[in-house]
């Protein structure tokens, strides 16, 4: 990517529901900005348009961007890169819409015909998290949200992952389901939560979530602690098809539903870190770009 | 319940987005409704009125209600029976809207605080499908639909169940989520859905929702095929979680859904067998009414 004189940048993390924008000078953030201009708002249009805001923001600088932007949903589909996949092997796929000024990162793919999986934006805090020493180069990372991914690291490249729709599902059963009138509840890991994490163990959890409905029909939970519950076997689910077991896993999220993470992680055996996402973010777009200079 | 002189007396199986009735003679049916006035079309209003309007289809006779209408959200609340339950419990605990004229079927509770169960209408197709000869009195028995009871009747008492929430889970994928977009197949049973069946007993359920996602995105699987293999998920971790293993299983359901099911516990070492839901329904009232004279 042409360096401008200051070696300055723009990072665009674009995801499905918003957009964050981070200035970068030799990895360092000198400022940011954020809207709710996801792709979905997008709507496949005026793509220019925001690049050219975001230069009149930031300053006329190179702009590379992650996430979504890059899916047949976003701007232009940047091709999966396959893992095991380095820094050096995304820096070289970038996606160049405008030679030398504008680029897009590719998503990145497990091709793995009996458990395939797909990321696009977690590669660059995967790539990040290692490269500024906030995991080892060989880890078990988890990246909690909508869809959470479980990423075996080796020696700096992202290896095989998998990809659980945890929060999607929750969301699906919050918003119209049997189980919505019960869970207006708060989730925050207490009692409940930590049930559900035991629960997700022993029980298979289409069952498990009926339960839920029937506990508080029957007066064995309150309403207001069945989100948390389900919140719980949900993730109990997820951390329990990730093999934790006698490990150490990192987590990049945010403080709240990281420490949801972690506590399941340990409930199951495994040891947990937390991890700054927007650290890892930054370090892996400068990465990213100091490849490409 | 009061006889008339001929034992005429009409059955309604009153559900949540439907409703039917059965003109019943001597276990014999001699006319049948049906309408979409379930209790959700209901709104809690208007039953006495409905009600009038069947015998006035139907004749002045008994009726007998099973199912949502005793519900807390159809028009009055039956308690439920503990299980185990015979069919004697029931008819003891009938909810008498009007005595001698119109009664409703109270549901069946699984009293376990560690996994509780409900249900509301199953009950008179398991007592029915006894009392008819369609299941031995101590038989595994499913009853898939949006939400599938898994019961162990014992001597003809409905015993321990659990409910699997399969068939909302597909409509809520199927109707706004990553997936949907890939859910508009058929679901056929074929080698899609046997695969589906086969990662079931293998891959956590949430990350091989995501992996049905990513197998589109890569070329592994037609969208066209992605419905049947995501019922295969879904019913094969239904069926998975029932221990049918070794097992015969008897299944109350119409014969598309039933054929799924049937292929699960076949896939997973059971042998299974259909039932007809409407005969198990028509004996269990025929039953049910019997036992109130």
């Amino acid at each position: 990517m042409a360096a401008d004189r200051s070696g300055r940048f723009i990072s665009v993390d674009w995801g499905t529901s918003n957009r964050r924008e981070y200035l970068i000078e030799d990895g360092a953030v000198l400022a940011t900005t954020r809207d709710d201009r996801g792709i979905l708002e997008m709507a496949g249009a005026g793509y220019e348009e925001a690049i050219a805001g975001i230069r009149a923001m930031h300053g006329d600088l190179p702009v590379l961007i992650a996430g979504m932007a890059g899916s047949n949903r976003g701007w232009r589909e940047a091709q999966y890169v396959d893992a095991p996949a380095r820094a050096e092997d995304v820096a070289a796929r970038l996606l160049w819409v405008e030679p030398g000024r504008t680029a897009i990162v590719p998503g990145v793919a497990w091709r793995d015909p009996a458990a395939p999986s797909v990321m696009r934006g977690e590669e660059v805090q995967l790539l990040g998290a290692v490269a500024a020493g906030l995991t080892p180069p060989t880890a078990l990372l988890a990246q909690p949200g909508t869809h959470n991914k479980w990423v075996e690291m080796g020696d700096g490249a992202i290896g095989r992952f998998s990809t659980a729709i945890t929060g999607e599902l929750f969301a699906l059963l919050r918003g119209g389901s049997i189980l919505s009138a019960q869970l207006g509840g708060e989730v925050e890991g207490g009692a409940a939560f930590r049930e559900g994490l035991r629960d997700a163990r022993t029980k298979p959890l289409t069952s498990a979530l009926f339960g839920a409905r029937a506990a508080g029909l029957l007066g064995y939970r309150a309403d207001a602690d069945t989100a948390d519950y389900v919140s719980g076997l949900l993730i109990g689910a997820d951390v329990g098809g990730a093999g934790v077991e006698g490990r150490e896993a990192f987590v990049l999220s945010d403080a709240t539903l990281g420490a949801l993470y972690l506590a399941a992680i340990e409930e199951l055996g495994g040891r947990a870190h937390l991890v700054d996402t927007a650290q890892a973010f930054v370090a892996g777009m400068t990465l990213i770009r100091s490849l490409t200079r």
